[in-house]
């Protein structure tokens, strides 16, 4: 037995760092606030869902795990955009198939938990809330669902995997020179169902993502393998329309009817179900350092959440735990190097894929507004048919390579000076649509020099 | 009686605010989890002096105590420039005698505790610290200075005036949609006596702020009444020399007798000073919404810390308490309406401070350095001596007008835009230097249509 490691939080990423502590060889108890998941059903709310891609399927690999993960998702090629006449578009991520892979957060969490537990035995202490933190010892003061004593459980190291609101950091921001912070976004979201079809099938395309995009409100479906979706009605806070402006059901149905009018019929009780929802707030949370002298470290979205537009919280979570695990492998398990080095391998990434989330956020809203980007997408798609290897759109950096966030956006720092280029052709608006332009692309491909990339984007689709 | 307010926190601004309530006609209790510094004498460490300006002094006299704080201060009509081979320089604040006014924190404060407690009938509670807040309530949980039960006060409005590490902010950091940072500088200050003269008088000139800028580290001194200096030895963390590099007797006297040689043979006992003083970090708070549900509010650092390179923490912290005077004023006491006004005044303005406060900070490490930088004061220097009443310097606008920080940044960038002008002047260096400049300086001045400030800049010295 190497030491013992107390993890706080059972989530998806606790749960997964417990797997790959105890393989190193290390004893882990998991503490969690919350009662079980297993074998109860959860009331509907937050984040039912999301979406895994190659960094996130990667590291469940390196813990052994991905084969149980990936039959609970419902692998999808693409998006299909709605209008707001109820026509539907299909765009493939990719030519290759490439696929991000849908799962219910809960059956994901459980299948961790199961695995972790009847695998590796890895020790999990449910209803149990961290009340407090010796960050020196370290030792964890624990709290039972009742109102009785705390008890303290020593460690040789803690790791706070427990998510955006975590109590560890919370002990962490009061230390000195602790930099911390966090911001909302003016919009927020409320998970609705949409049930199978009679036949018990997917109502919708069952292999795609699904975006209605409305500029600053949008609707998102998740499909899961019982044959629903899972839809997100993300409506800013205030203006109109907003969670302020709906009030009634009239005024929902109104915006359904106006906005969304191929969902409207498909949801059954949708006024129940939006007004019992709660509506989940989006927060960006930074902070630094990860760690306190080499014994107590953050993971996750402890150390790093960002809003969920881009679809990396669990995948950068997952990715976080094996770099930790690489890490601890290159220092010969000592704990103090390898959080160390954690920090300074993925603090850049972290602040990348949330200011990468942010800017997609604004991005989704300005989509269906601005011609001058639906010019650039268009051009970068057409870019990407021509030179597959050598121009790959960002989503397709960030969901279907293992490169780094900052080294994705680097390289598409580069694909954007090209793209500035060649939207300075004359009449490249038509020569975009009809191919004539395809030449003189060529060109400017050729003597931009992009570096080839095809070894690096893969499919995740087995 | 008009309701009752808890303010938590009897430093600076939560005693100020208390006497402004009270004035009001509100019952006000201020709970303090320190004891009562009144007829004790604290330890030597942080922050034990601070400069009171323009705006700080309005604020005082609108609450009805500016003259006894003012006989606890020395008025300061510049700085004193120390260079490497002990050679000084004074730099008067402006052509009128403006003077910033140095005081002790804890005379200060123990004075208008005093006021508070006698004049007003405020009712303070020492050692009662705030561990748990019912925002909804609202409701105060206090606990003693022992380890019994806690006990539970109500109020119809609190108010966290308690400090950059603010416990009423800690438990509205919590709630949905609160928007939060704290980001340290990496640099840190320890306190040091300079004690008075054989004579009874001061060791150096004292009117006037001294200050020994190094580029990444400085020293600076403060007066006060008993002819004694503060001094506060500003270091990086890490480098050299850093608080990280000087770790003996010897590193410290070699660091004063190179940098410091003028103020070396004047502190006795630097070296048990210096190892026995707290190393105090500077950190940066930024927060919003600034009140709950019109009940529970922040003021001064609480709501927005500042480095203190500008020496505005204080003096923001009372103009504070004066709008919200103010407010209460325009809404007829209704809290709500009061609390909305001045978060929309006012966090503008303490945003624009902390930028402010943290571009100082840059400046100062640069200062000694940069030849055009250097250039750039001396055209203001000029400018500001050709031109009193229409081109007044930053530090000025801050320090020795009523005017908002935005304002003032506003009017700083204007003038910014004509020192560029100037400094596209074929020869402006010899040409400021000699004289010869004048000429075009003025045409670039009447070009330029600058405000008149004459109004607004006002001489603080009585």
């Amino acid at each position: 037995m190497k030491g013992r490691v107390a993890v706080v939080g059972a989530g998806l990423v606790g749960t997964l760092l417990s797997i790959f502590l105890t393989r190193r060889g290390f004893r882990v108890d998991v503490y969690e606030r919350r009662a079980d998941l297993r074998g109860r059903d959860l009331p509907p709310g937050r984040s039912i869902n999301l979406t895994l891609c190659t960094r996130g399927l990667r590291a469940l690999e390196r813990a052994g795990v991905r084969a149980e993960v990936e039959e609970l998702a419902v692998p999808c090629y693409g998006r299909v955009m709605h209008d707001e006449a109820g026509a539907t578009t299909f765009q493939p991520y990719g030519n290759r198939r490439e696929a991000i892979h849908s799962v219910s957060r809960n059956d994901l969490n459980r299948r961790l938990i199961d695995l972790a537990e009847s695998r590796h035995g890895v020790r999990f202490h449910f209803e149990e809330a961290c009340v407090g933190i010796d960050l020196d010892r370290p030792a964890l003061e624990l709290r039972g669902s009742g109102s009785g004593p705390t008890r303290t459980v020593e460690a040789d190291v803690v790791v706070g995997a427990d998510g955006a609101f975590s109590a560890v950091r919370g002990h962490l921001q009061r230390t000195d020179r602790f930099d911390y912070s966090q911001h909302y976004v003016e919009q927020a979201y409320k998970e609705l169902p949409l049930p199978a079809g009679e036949d018990g099938g997917w109502q919708l395309e069952g292999h795609a993502l699904h975006i209605w995009p409305r500029g600053r409100y949008m609707l998102i479906g998740f499909p899961n393998l019982d044959g629903s979706f899972t839809l997100a009605l993300h409506l800013p806070f205030e203006g109109d329309p907003s969670f302020e402006s709906v009030r009634t059901e009239t005024d929902l149905e109104r915006l359904f009817r106006r906005a969304f009018p191929d969902a409207l019929p498909r949801i059954p009780d949708l006024a129940e179900r939006f007004f019992a929802a709660p509506t989940t707030s989006m927060v960006t949370i930074r902070c630094a350092p990860w760690s306190h002298r080499g014994r107590v470290a953050l993971v996750g979205d402890a150390a790093h959440a960002v809003v969920p537009s881009y679809g990396q919280g669990a995948n950068c979570g997952f990715e976080d735990c094996a770099i930790l695990d690489a890490c601890l492998d290159a220092a010969g398990d000592d704990w103090a190097r390898a959080l160390a080095e954690l920090e300074r391998l993925r603090k850049p990434d972290a602040d990348a894929i949330a200011d990468l989330s942010l800017r997609h956020f604004r991005e989704l809203q300005d989509l269906v507004a601005d011609e001058r980007f639906l010019l650039r997408k268009a051009v970068e798609r057409r870019v990407n048919e021509l030179f597959p290897d050598r121009f790959v759109p960002l989503y397709n950096l960030v969901s279907f390579t293992g490169l780094s966030y900052v080294e994705a956006l680097e390289i598409e720092e580069e694909q954007q000076d090209l793209v500035d280029r060649i939207l300075a052709l004359e009449g490249v608006e038509e020569g975009i649509a009809d191919g004539a332009a395809n030449g003189a692309i060529e060109e400017l491909v050729e003597s931009a020099r992009l570096p080839r990339l095809q070894e690096q984007v893969t499919s995740s689709a087995s």
